[in-house]
């Protein structure tokens, strides 16, 4: 099925495919946000948020830590500061920057039905990333391993809604020069979907990138014409960019692979207590990194990317899904919109259980970045703690909101048929619609078949032990891993990929930057 | 503070309210939808919609089992056809019903600050209603008795963010034909709030009608000018109106009073299995009961209303917070707006207990009554088991949800002390905000402090013993009661109202019509 990836305005004039008596079948893969974007900002005020931004990075400039990146600002025209790292980056390389950058760009997967276009008004999912701890109600909460990575990985490849494998949880027991090999191997073997890497420095990003090109079967060139890869890079907010970072941007740009710039702007600490203020700040710093990815490398695909929330003042604790990063996420697709760029948002929770206060904060922060327009809605499933903790039952009930907001992208149908007549003609008043052959000819396609949402009632979820939805969860993460095919992207280049991984094992791997 | 009564323009010039200095000051009491509504069909479609629901009522026709309700059509010019009880409405009928209903009125509280405005564009949040089981960690779940029903009452006049009082739980320890007066003798002393009245026959409504009037110091006459109760009116779906609901309909029209009518359409059961075909159903139903009370009441208080979901087509179970009823929501949003009449959506859920699945069916179900542009969210907070049961610690989890869309209500501020260029300027690059004087100004007022989310991290956390957001909601309603003070809207009239339901009382009350 296709219908999701036409123009909004010729998908609303057909039928939901399915529609009839088959099947229910569904393609989650290529999805369209199907809401127009709303703003939080009037769009003076957004006009102003962007002109002082240009002001900072004129005025105020940004600590750039890399020499390497100072001497590039310096080359497009900056002025740098070699004492104080400081670089004062002027309006017109930014907006040079901004005008090399694509606006859409396909990202490149281990199949052709996994690709993902990049571009406003997409939408591609990610589950939770980047977390020291995995957790589940079967072995319990523990520092993240290997295995952990591995069985992520897999519930991710499982779900057509999740588009791109992110850094699900950090592999603690492999060793750290090392570990980029354990993950992009496991990213590799167990999901042809779009890999990450890590900017950890510039040997373990060549590393990576000569895994991706060969498990693809491309040479060095073939593979920088296209992003076949991504990386994430968080600014450390305010102003400053550090080494690793830097070297991811100018790494990525320069093989032309796609970097997610994304500021981590915390309203009240590394950020103003304003959504204005801290949206301010995280374009100046996006707009920075994105200026030395262009100038690294003209045209290289890089996504805007935007993570704004607020802390509880009393404790300094990070809050998510609170009414501050809804308007966060609105105003950071205005932004975005300023610029033209895909971008990146997210959903959150600061719970620490997969409970009611969970499940609220993370579709409510989702709801921000869903109506701001967002085309990447990263830590869509899972995340909890604010980020310290990727939970397998919370992955499978977010799913259930995930793949909600799949189905939403598929307008529902309004055709003749749909709107019904004959079937208000043959059902009797007080009668009902079971047996009707309008319902007779849908009712195996006719709705979305939950994932863990069990309707019972409360007799019979009583009678069936009473379980919650974290612990129903259990038995479907479960049930996925036990049944799990990884897919076969890597043909007769699985050799190869070992004896690589193999030969950089015994040259001592690759240590990380810092 | 009056920010959020102002049209959408000003409010958006105009920094926050309480940004200052001082400690956070909210006002939820009067809000409007700040989201743009959201359509889920084409305008065509929708029109089709509409069209084709006047058809359904003039070709189709609707049973009506009130013989008096059968008369006021047929003096309007309807066809009628006594032995099967059918009606057939023509659309100039439905369209002179339409002229003389009311786009915005004042529903009348026990305190000014308490009247809500009801039109498209202004919403206005009720609770769980209607259920006949009560749940709490405490006590259980058990039959809906009198005591229930004064607690939930109490949590309702406690929370600004809930406007109307609805029916939460079915009193069943009172004998049917007394319950009305334990009712509406609790939501009179226990609340200010816009009190509701069943529509369960002539001598019930007329008891509680009088109760309200004597309650607000006002005559019958006096008390008919404006709308100073509701009731809901659910019709039979499909295509059936029963005695008491349309002995409601003509007694609430007659009286001023203000009637929401909500077909109640399960997809796939009582309705079509499209969203557009249950939408059409629901439609043609809510115009005739709506067409119903202008015939009787020219000029009457209506709200329209849809609540349609879809059934599980495997077990015939309801389901709520699909997709499908999040583009129900919006679809009836957009019929609601076709006739212009202040319109009454719902949340809803089908979970058993208070878990991830609840939250995340009841936010769903939310979002798609906000965006849908719903002036009324019925159920909003605490309802359960598909609406069979009113869960206490679920009311105080689900009331973050509400609060944080109260909270939406008032955009961000935007003015250049917001976007903060002097605060960027004052930290240096890796510094932080918490000791800056931007945020020393605003810290106290800055962000929305959370009524049950936990926002500590693990260990604290774990050591304050781990509780789910269910477990510490227990607390907090537990805290509420006990700290309850009814608001003193009666006044010298609370002993004229115990001695007319004393009077009533032992004349034999009134029993239910069915």
């Amino acid at each position: 099925m296709s219908a999701t990836t036409e123009p909004r305005a010729r998908r609303r004039r057909r039928p939901r495919p399915g529609g009839g008596g088959g099947a229910r079948q569904v393609d989650y893969r290529t999805l369209r946000n199907p809401f127009p974007p709303v703003p939080a900002f009037s769009d003076d005020a957004a006009g102003q948020m962007h002109a002082t931004a240009l002001r900072v990075l004129e005025e105020l400039g940004m600590k750039i830590l890399l020499p390497e990146a100072r001497a590039l600002f310096r080359t497009a025209g900056a002025r740098v500061d070699e004492a104080s790292e400081m670089v004062w980056i002027g309006r017109d390389i930014v907006e040079a920057a901004l005008a090399t950058a694509p606006k859409s760009f396909t990202l490149r997967a281990g199949a052709k039905a996994r690709d993902i276009v990049l571009e406003l008004g997409r939408l591609a999912i990610q589950p939770g990333a980047g977390a020291p701890h995995a957790t589940d109600l079967k072995r319990g909460r523990r520092p993240g391993r290997l295995e952990d990575f591995r069985e992520l990985l897999m519930l991710t490849q499982h779900f057509d809604a999740l588009h791109m494998l992110p850094p699900l949880v950090e592999p603690q027991d492999i060793p750290p020069h090392e570990r980029h090999y354990a993950m992009t191997e496991a990213e590799l073997t167990l999901s042809d979907k779009v890999p990450f890497v890590f900017s950890r420095g510039a040997g373990q990003v060549a590393d990576c990138f000569e895994m991706i090109a060969g498990a693809r079967g491309l040479g060095a060139e073939a593979f920088s014409k296209e992003p076949w890869c991504y990386t994430i890079v968080n600014t450390n907010s305010p102003r400053q960019i550090d080494i690793p970072m830097a070297m991811g941007l100018i790494d990525f740009a320069r093989a032309g692979q796609m970097t997610i710039v994304t500021p981590f702007c915390l309203m009240g600490a590394m950020a103003p207590a304003t959504v204005a203020g801290a949206l301010t700040l995280s374009h100046a710093e996006a707009l920075a990194a994105i200026t030395l990815a262009q100038i690294a490398g003209p045209g290289a695909p890089v996504c805007y990317g935007a993570f704004a929330s607020n802390v509880d003042m009393k404790s300094g604790a990070p809050a998510f899904g609170t009414p501050e990063q809804v308007q966060a996420n609105l105003g950071a697709g205005q932004l975005a919109r300023l610029v033209g760029l895909p971008w990146r948002s997210a959903a959150g929770c600061a719970a620490n259980i997969n409970d009611a206060q969970a499940a609220h904060e993370t579709q409510m922060s989702a709801w921000g970045a869903i109506l701001g327009g967002a085309t990447v809605l990263l830590h869509g499933a899972g995340w909890i703690e604010g980020g310290l903790t990727v939970s397998y039952e919370k992955l499978i009930t977010d799913m259930e909101m995930i793949q909600t907001f799949a189905e939403l992208c598929t307008p529902p149908a309004e055709d003749a048929g749909a709107i019904a007549f004959e079937a208000l003609q043959e059902v009797p008043p007080g009668g009902h619609f079971f047996g009707a052959s309008h319902t007779m000819e849908r009712y195996q396609a006719a709705f979305y078949e939950p994932l863990v949402a069990d309707w019972s009632n409360f007799g019979t979820w009583s009678e069936r032990g009473g379980l919650t939805a974290s612990e129903r969860a259990t038995g479907i993460w479960e049930g996925i891993l036990k049944g799990f095919t990884p897919p076969d992207a890597l043909g007769d280049r699985r050799g190869w990929l070992e004896s690589f991984i193999a030969k950089r094992r015994a040259e001592g791997g690759a240590a990380p930057e810092s």
